[in-house]
C-alpha cells in the first residue's frame, strides 16, 4: 500500500491541465508520483478515456482516482468499485449555469435571428423576467441556476429522481410527473446526468407535450436527446426553438439538419470552457487531496452504482 | 379651472394603448374627458409628438402631463415650465435591463457568431460571472440592471453626474472621473439620457480607452454614439464588439455598414417591446392618476429644466 502522499497525474497529454493538476497536488502538500507508486490518480485528459486502462493497470496501490469533468460517461465502464472515484461535479456549475441564462434569454430575445440580419429585423420578444422555467436534474448546475435567478421572479420547476425538495426552487417533482409540468414551462432546461433512464429521455412525446411557444436549453449531454424528433419538433413548430450547448454527436457534423433551422441555436459545448473551467478544477483538486491527507471526505464522489 | 377628476387621454392613433390607458384612469377614480376639458393629459402615443402641440393648445386648464416614455427627446421643446411633466422613467427598466444582460451574454458567450454558423464553431468565451461592468446613467436601468446582477459576483461601477452613491453599486464616480474607470471595464453599459452633454460621448476618443476585449451595450439612444466612430472601432478591433438596441437613425437603414461588422449585434428597440411594456405603463398611469386625486407626489416627474 502507497503513502496517502504519494500522487500521480497522468496524462500529460494536455500540458496546461497537467501543469495545473500537479501544482494542485503540491499546493495541497502531497507529492507528485509515478502511476506505478501512486495511492491516488488525478486524471488530467477529460477526453484521453482510451488510455485510462492501461494507466490503472499500472498502478496496483490505487485507492482514489479524480476524473476532471462532471460527466463521466467515457469512464462509465472502468468504474471499478473497490476504488474511490470523484469526478469534477459541481466545479463547473456557474459558467454552465450561467450559459443557461445566456442561451434562454437569446432564445426569448431572438438575438439568433437579430445576429443574421442586414436589415431591420421584426420588433419581436419575450421575458425572462417572471417566466415558467423547468429544469430537469437537481445537481451543480440547476443549484447554481436558481442562485444566479433568484432576483429575476422566475417561477421554477425541478424535475429529479428524488422527492426530497430543492432548496431556492418554487417546487421539486419526481421524474414520474414531468408530463404533468411540462406544458406550462416556457423553457426547458437539460442539467440531467447520461443515465439508462435519462438517455433519449427528450424524444417526439416529451417535445409534443411542450408548449408551442417554448425553449429548450440543453447543457447536459446531446444524448438526452432524440436528435431526428427534434429537427421535426422545430421543423413543424411544434416548440419554439431550441439551443443547444451539447449534441449528438459532436461535433455536430457539417450539413446536420439541425444547422438548417432558424430557431435551433448551437454552441460548440462551451457552457464551461478549458480557460473557464481550469481553475475550478485545479481548486477543486487541492481540496481533494488536502482532504485525502487528512482522511476526510472528498467532494464529487460518483455513484459507482447510479453511475454518475 | 378643471377638475381633478377630469383628465384626457390622447391620441387614440395607437388603439390597444389608448384603451389600456382609458382603463387605468377609470380605475384609479378619474373620468376620462376630451382635452377641452381636463386637468390632466394622459399622452398614449410615443411617436406622435407632432400632434401634441394642438392637443395641448386645446386644453387650457391643463395642469399635469404624463408622457409615455422614458425617453422624451420627441417633447423636449414642448415642456412648459408651467406645468407638471411625468414620464415613464422606471417604468421600463426592467426588461431593458434583462436585456443589457442578454446582450452582453451573447457577445461574451459569442451567441452572435455561433448563430451564423452550419458548422461547428470556434470555441471562445468568457463569463459574466466575476466580470468588471461600467454602467453609464444612473436611472432605473442602472437600479434593474444592479438588481438583477446582485448574485453575480459582478463588480460594478456607475457613472452619473451627481456625487451621489447608487446603492448595490460596487462604487459610483461622476462623469468628470469617466477615462479612469473606462480601461478596466469588461463592458460598457449606456444608460444615459440624451442631453447635450451626453450626446455623441461615445466618440474614437472614448472607444480608444477602452479595453481591446470589451463589448459596449448601448440600450440608451442611438445620440450617445458617433456611430461612423463606432464602425471604426469595430473594424480596427478597438474593441471585441458593440451591442446595440438602439442607432441612428432608427431603423438602421439597409447597407449601413455597421451590418457588416462580424462583432456588431443589432437588436431592433426591443429592450422593452410594446407588449411587454404596456402593462407596465398602464400600471403606472393608474398609480399616477391615483395620487393625482389624492394630491400626492407623482412618480416619474421630468426635471424641465435638465430635459429628462
Amino acid at each position: 500500500m502507497a503513502e496517502r502522499a504519494k500522487i500521480a497525474v497522468a496524462p500529460a497529454s494536455r500540458p496546461a491541465m497537467f501543469e495545473a493538476l500537479c501544482e494542485s497536488v503540491r499546493a495541497a502538500g502531497a507529492e507528485v508520483v509515478p502511476v506505478e507508486e501512486a495511492s491516488a490518480l488525478i486524471w488530467a485528459d477529460p477526453k484521453a478515456a482510451d488510455a485510462f486502462p492501461g494507466v490503472v493497470a499500472a498502478a496496483p496501490d490505487l485507492e482514489w482516482v479524480q476524473l476532471p469533468y462532471a460527466g463521466i460517461e467515457n469512464f462509465a465502464d472502468q468504474l471499478d468499485p473497490a476504488l474511490l472515484w470523484t469526478c469534477g461535479k459541481g466545479v463547473y456549475a456557474e459558467p454552465v449555469a450561467e450559459h443557461v441564462i445566456a442561451l434562454t434569454l437569446a432564445g426569448f430575445r431572438s438575438i439568433h435571428t437579430a445576429s443574421r440580419a442586414t436589415s431591420w429585423p421584426a420588433q419581436e420578444g419575450k421575458n425572462l423576467l417572471g417566466a415558467n422555467m423547468l429544469i430537469i436534474g437537481a445537481g451543480g448546475i440547476a443549484e447554481s441556476l436558481l442562485r444566479l435567478l433568484e432576483p429575476w421572479n422566475v417561477e421554477t420547476t425541478v424535475v429529479r429522481r428524488s422527492p426530497e425538495p430543492l432548496a431556492h426552487a418554487t417546487r421539486t417533482v419526481t421524474s414520474d410527473r414531468l408530463f404533468e409540468v411540462l406544458s406550462s414551462a416556457d423553457v426547458v432546461v437539460l442539467a440531467a446526468a447520461v443515465t439508462p433512464e435519462t438517455t433519449g429521455m427528450v424524444d417526439a412525446d416529451f417535445l409534443a407535450a411542450m408548449s408551442n411557444d417554448a425553449w429548450l436549453v440543453n447543457v447536459g449531454r446531446g444524448a438526452l436527446v432524440v436528435h431526428d424528433d427534434l429537427v421535426a419538433a422545430l421543423r413543424d413548430r411544434v416548440i419554439a426553438g431550441a439551443a443547444l450547448d451539447v449534441t449528438t454527436p459532436e461535433p455536430l457534423p457539417d450539413g446536420h439538419p439541425l444547422w438548417d433551422e432558424p430557431n435551433c441555436i448551437i454552441t460548440p459545448h462551451v457552457a464551461n470552457t478549458p480557460e473557464m473551467g481550469l481553475p475550478l478544477i485545479a481548486d477543486r483538486v487541492r481540496q481533494n487531496v488536502g482532504r485525502w491527507l487528512r482522511g476526510d471526505a472528498l467532494v464529487g464522489m460518483v455513484d459507482v452504482r447510479a453511475g454518475y
